[in-house]
């Protein structure tokens, strides 16, 4: 296997800085991988006007993955850089699987009362392609009393069921095996049945896959009655932005929130990003916690076939964070430093 | 004031059972109210093969309110009578506020650790006529590879700004004044921004009230990680569907979760009922709790003008909960009973 090329949008914020140990640990289990760092984000916004300009897209396509800190400033109008850049590389480089998985590691705390770390373990396997995201809509009649806006919700046999397969995949992978559909089929009946007969088709092929069925709102209330019920969970893109939020704060909140904007085939780069945001309030002050830019790094190194580097990074992030003294201070290179010494 | 006329749909399941405690309970407060009792629900519609006859519906249009058990039985596809009794009176009746309060009682525990009754107080008006819910779209090549399925949301300034005018009324009416606006304006642009321009628009006629936006994905999680922000929210029918099923599961579930499909201008009936279901599982051994069917009760009477009954119901409801001993045996009729007899 050839040494990786991985695009680094460190971006605003913090980013930069949990970036900087993210990459710390890649060179430390894979050494050799080339890094082309790309300035994407509010400053580069605010300096040319431009949230991607194709020149720099087509640069990233050429990438084995890309690894993002944060984007987002108060500067910047909210959404620009959200839709610009984030959903833009998911739509453009077909990222169809995106996946957020939520863990509560010893060493952190859920606000559930009563869960123990190693209660929660759950993936959810969000699609990251259609639905309400797609952009579809118009406005009439603006600022009249006549106005009306509309938003269409696309969702296709092909789209639905290729990441209905994914989950299924990954839902194979593991202990439990069990797979949770989550939509609104009682109200959605038009997209809600097409998930839930590709969904049944799909669970035919999979007899080792025991499946479930729950409305969204059922599934957003157990998020937080009885999360350890969830193994893998499928759903489509804004129930599953949803649903990993409310899955992240029962774990503990975003501190150890690792995402993947997939692209299975690998036909196209897939991002990598810790689901925090750039936290403008504390940058530039080397205590944010890269607990959740490592553990990003670790799903990149598995989506590239690096699987046991992968579980090398997760183990060794666990490690830290169950190392920690309660209430210490953090300093973000230290952390980075202690885990890719650990390495 | 004339004596109030309510159509009684008691429906399946413990549906029947708690809502003859909350029928007792207003009996209790309001004497002589007359109440006509309707059979709807999966035993109506297994018999007869209807949902909601036309000529049902037209009586039911002739009272002032209608109070609401719980439907549904494993007998009936899902959804059928979801969409042709609920959502249909919602939407034939214009019940365009859909009123979500949630308070940590006393007596009562939250799955969150460290929080205390009374920390969590808060109402959800939720829109309930319009966006995902009315059921726009459409399945092209159903069964096929080519499948593809839309669900359209659409939306109002008509529908809108009444719904952010009511909740700001509401706000104003409380304490802490604050209302929280909830939508994903950062990808549903067009939706969002008619919802973010109307709400700024009447916010501007509200100087009392201190305003807020979020994303939902943000609100879903801070209903985990910090509840007690709260105080108002308005959101569209499909975001308060969620957020709503998340504030019920940290103020300690469903069981005290009352809701109301409103028109406020009581040119239709307004249907009130518990967000319980009708719970198969434990139906007819009389240890339902009707608590959530009774505060349901006192939604009604407040929404009638009763506003000192409304209290005083709710009052008693909190009074009874609170003298609970934990884990005993619940008497679904001696809750009513002592409520009743309280008032
Ligand atoms: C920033 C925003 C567009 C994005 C989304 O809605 O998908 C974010 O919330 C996420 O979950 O990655
Ligand atoms: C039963 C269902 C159609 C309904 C809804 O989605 O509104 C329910 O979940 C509710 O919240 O009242």
């Amino acid at each position: 296997m050839s040494v990786a090329r991985i695009a680094v949008v460190a971006g605003d914020g913090i980013g930069t800085e949990v970036t900087a140990q993210a990459r710390k640990v890649i060179e430390a289990v894979l050494p050799g991988t080339e890094f082309d760092d790309y300035d994407l984000g509010a400053r580069f916004y605010n300096r040319t006007g431009e949230v991607l300009p194709q020149a720099i897209e087509d640069e990233l396509a050429r990438h084995d993955a890309i690894l993002l800190g944060a984007i987002g400033d108060p500067s910047v109008p909210p959404g620009v850089l959200e839709r610009g850049l984030l959903l833009k590389l998911r739509f453009d480089f077909d990222q169809y699987v995106n996946l957020r998985p939520s863990k509560l590691w010893p060493g952190t705390t859920s606000p559930l009362a009563g869960i123990k770390p190693g209660e929660i373990d759950m993936v959810v396997v969000r699609e990251g392609t259609e639905g309400l995201y797609v952009g579809a809509g118009g406005v009439l009649h603006k600022d009249t009393p006549a106005e009306i806006a509309t938003e269409e919700s696309l969702n296709t046999r092909y789209g639905v069921e290729r990441v209905i397969r994914d989950a299924f995949a990954r839902a194979e992978r593991r202990d439990r095996r069990h797979l949770t559909l989550v939509h609104k089929t009682n109200v959605l009946t038009k997209a809600g049945s097409l998930w839930a007969r590709t969904f049944a088709a799909v669970a035919a092929e999979h007899p080792d896959v025991t499946t479930e069925y729950q409305h969204v709102d059922a599934a957003s209330m157990f998020m937080v009655s009885n999360p350890q019920r969830y193994d893998v969970i499928v759903t489509d893109n804004l129930f599953g932005d949803i649903i990993t939020d409310i899955a992240a704060a029962v774990t503990g909140g975003i501190g150890m929130a690792a995402s993947g904007s997939v692209n299975p085939e690998r036909k196209y780069p897939s991002t990598f990003e810790p689901v925090h945001g750039s936290a403008p309030d504390i940058a530039g002050k080397g205590i944010a916690d890269p607990a959740a830019a490592i553990l990003s790094a670790s799903l990149l190194l598995e989506h590239l076939g690096h699987a046991d580097e992968a579980r090398r990074v997760s183990e060794a992030v666990a490690a830290e964070v169950a190392s920690r003294t309660p209430g210490a201070d953090l300093r973000t290179a230290e952390v980075g430093d202690r885990i890719a010494t650990a390495l």
